[in-house]
């Protein structure tokens, strides 16, 4: 990598101050408000951890209850919006749904003081899945369903709306666990693209669209799809070692691996691959599970690298029963929650963010008229 | 301002290199790949320079024609598109119809090897004059209209398609000169969030929609409609004297003047300020310019605070006879030129762009169960 390179991308750089999460800071790991990842994986649940970076406190019981029923309240979908979900064709990229509908929906319900930024954020927490659900049942089965369930969660609703039926309790913890995984990681790039848009005093929707656009990239969200995709292309761990070998012989980039602020391991990873491991034997499908830890082991043995939170995630959510192009589209969902608190906090003491640039283009050079070109 | 606040928004930070434009660079001014901004406005289209900031060079007289052919011919929008458009009610942020409308155009013409780049950035350029005003029409008049036209500039389709005939040579190179002037501005803030987006490797539409939600804000693209909100309140040069002062004294914002990067002058301010004030003597309306004139003084004396391009701006756009809620779209519409330059360079020596925050939250603390909240 040439030097320019090195320096580039804002590697290291202080771009801000945040009180929503810690991320790599020795000692602390990851920490969303001062709770420590695997305390919330483990204890929390996707709502309680949504309001906690939302709010900046742990809800008591009687604020749970009120956000869960605020929540399940916001499901519905205006018939605007599905006629523009019912435009886009079954081949779209189902981010590119979500980006679109977040769009839309800000045309539609748009920031106002009567419709302020709380609000918004627990409407869009509601309408992904919904709107995902929606775009994905009337294109596969023509149906146009009903989004307005009164399942008790986001993991819960999703899954049911997914496979038409209440699903397997096992599944909707391992999913709720996952979204908790996700929700926030400090100034990530769909996070600080989320920050700069809210820093010309765009509105929310504006903020939200630039973080899904920003997060559907491979180098990011899009990783836990191409990780999957990676899994799936062997049939026993000694293929995957041979295929892998391949791959990085080419010195092609292997997604799932390697973090810009981790240096050493990913905490999410540990906690996500506990919960894939479980899903596997549960399903008896311990070959994939076995095929997963083989790139774990080649990828530490020949280039230090280790599984980010998307790797295992990816394998996951595959046991869950969800498509491949909904991976990334569950980030969002998750990460909902982690873009607010930033729009938010950003707003509270706002400065445009606008850096410069280093000039590496031609010497001032005189108007040549057109004739003479 | 706090110092924290005065460190915030990556002022003077070098957050990447750029061969496309200088800004505010001693002794260069503003520079389009080497070409001075006054020259370029004074001697080029708005298409020139498109071609210009996209391929590098200026194009001689066949590469021009060929470009301007196929921007031409690109101006038609898909039924599933104007469908969208329809769902979008009258009262819309046009900005809003925009980040839409490219969102969707991204569903329906996704970015593949056989659509790429160049092509989608000359798709972009020729359909949002349409889609803004296929909008537009249908709310106001009710009309669906046909915005395959044949007229030979964007400023000219714009015009033609907002007023329903062709408009008057005087208003189309105004307003051809004024894209020229907004066609690009190095590491602003909406160009730096579609850098970030491109920098995880989504695709263009998602870079160009970050783009557009981020102009969105006030401190931003947003600032032209506020301007002309100001100079329209007062009836004479002495009333807006007194009502600027009393705003200033409530130390407000006032849009259009201030920029974090010029710190005595905005280059782009006397080119649009002589246009505006040709504009404005040939409606013979005198006034209003005598107005923003005084704005301008006062700024200057109270503040040392310069125009920058959107005051004047917003006085040439509406001699143009163009609605204030269509000022910052044609933002959106000059600077998707600059962006699809920095989509294209970011590609090309990519770096994921993260950088880190300063972490001023709570300090690790146990979970504390929810029975003990
Ligand atoms: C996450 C990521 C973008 C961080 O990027 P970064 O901080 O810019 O890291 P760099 O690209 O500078 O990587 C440093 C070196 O490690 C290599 N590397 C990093 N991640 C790699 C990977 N997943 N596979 C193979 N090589 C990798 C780079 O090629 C580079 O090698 P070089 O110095 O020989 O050019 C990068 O690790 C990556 O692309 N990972 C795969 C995508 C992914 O999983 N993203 C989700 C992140 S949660
Ligand atoms: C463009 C802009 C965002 C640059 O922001 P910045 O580099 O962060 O500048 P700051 O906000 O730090 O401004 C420095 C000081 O000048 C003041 N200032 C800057 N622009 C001002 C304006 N337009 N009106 C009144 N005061 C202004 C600030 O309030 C600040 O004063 P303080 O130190 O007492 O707090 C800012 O000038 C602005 O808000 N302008 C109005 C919006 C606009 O026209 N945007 C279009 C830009 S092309």
């Amino acid at each position: 990598m040439s030097e320019d390179k090195k320096s580039a991308g804002l590697a290291g750089i202080v771009a801000g101050q945040t009180a929503i999460s810690t991320v790599g800071k020795e000692g602390l790991g990851l920490t969303y408000r001062g709770y420590a990842i695997n305390d919330l994986a483990e204890n929390s649940t996707f709502e309680e951890v949504a309001y906690l970076l939302i709010h900046g406190q742990l809800p008591n019981r009687n604020e749970l209850e009120d956000y869960r029923k605020r929540l399940i309240s916001l499901r519905g979908l205006p018939n605007a919006l599905k006629t523009v979900l019912e435009q886009l064709p079954a081949e779209t990229n189902p981010m590119d749904v979500l980006r679109t509908g977040c769009s839309t929906l800000g045309c539609l319900e748009p920031e106002s003081p009567k419709r302020e930024q709380l609000q918004i954020a627990n409407r869009l927490l509601s309408a992904f899945p919904s709107m995902l659900l929606y775009w994905h049942q009337f294109n596969t089965q023509g149906k146009r369903i009903e989004t307005r369930t009164d399942d008790p969660s986001i993991a819960a609703q999703f899954l049911h709306l997914l496979i038409g039926k209440p699903a397997d309790p096992i599944h909707v913890r391992a999913l709720d666990s996952s979204l908790i995984l996700y929700g926030e990681h400090e100034f990530n790039a769909s996070t600080f693209a989320t920050r700069i848009t809210a820093s010309t005093l765009a509105d929310f929707y504006s903020a939200i669209t630039s973080g899904i656009g920003t997060l559907r990239g491979p180098l990011h969200g899009g990783a836990n799809e191409e990780a999957m995709g990676l899994i799936e292309k062997f049939q026993t761990p000694d293929e995957a070692e041979a295929g892998l070998m391949s791959l990085l012989q080419k010195k092609q980039v292997i997604m799932g691996f390697g973090h810009r602020v981790y240096k050493i391991s990913d905490p999410r990873s540990d906690v996500i691959k506990g919960i894939a491991r479980k899903l596997a034997s549960s399903s008896a499908d311990l070959n994939l599970f076995a095929i997963a830890e083989r790139i774990e082991a080649v990828m530490w043995r020949e280039k230090k690298l280790f599984p980010n939170l998307d790797f295992y995630s990816a394998l996951a959510f595959h046991f869950c029963g969800i498509p491949i192009p909904m991976f990334t589209p569950l980030f969002v969902i998750a990460r909902t929650a982690g873009w607010s608190a930033h729009i938010i906090e950003q707003r509270a003491n706002n400065r445009l963010i606008r850096p410069t640039a280093e000039y590496i283009g031609p010497q001032p050079r005189p108007y040549v008229p057109i004739e003479q070109r």
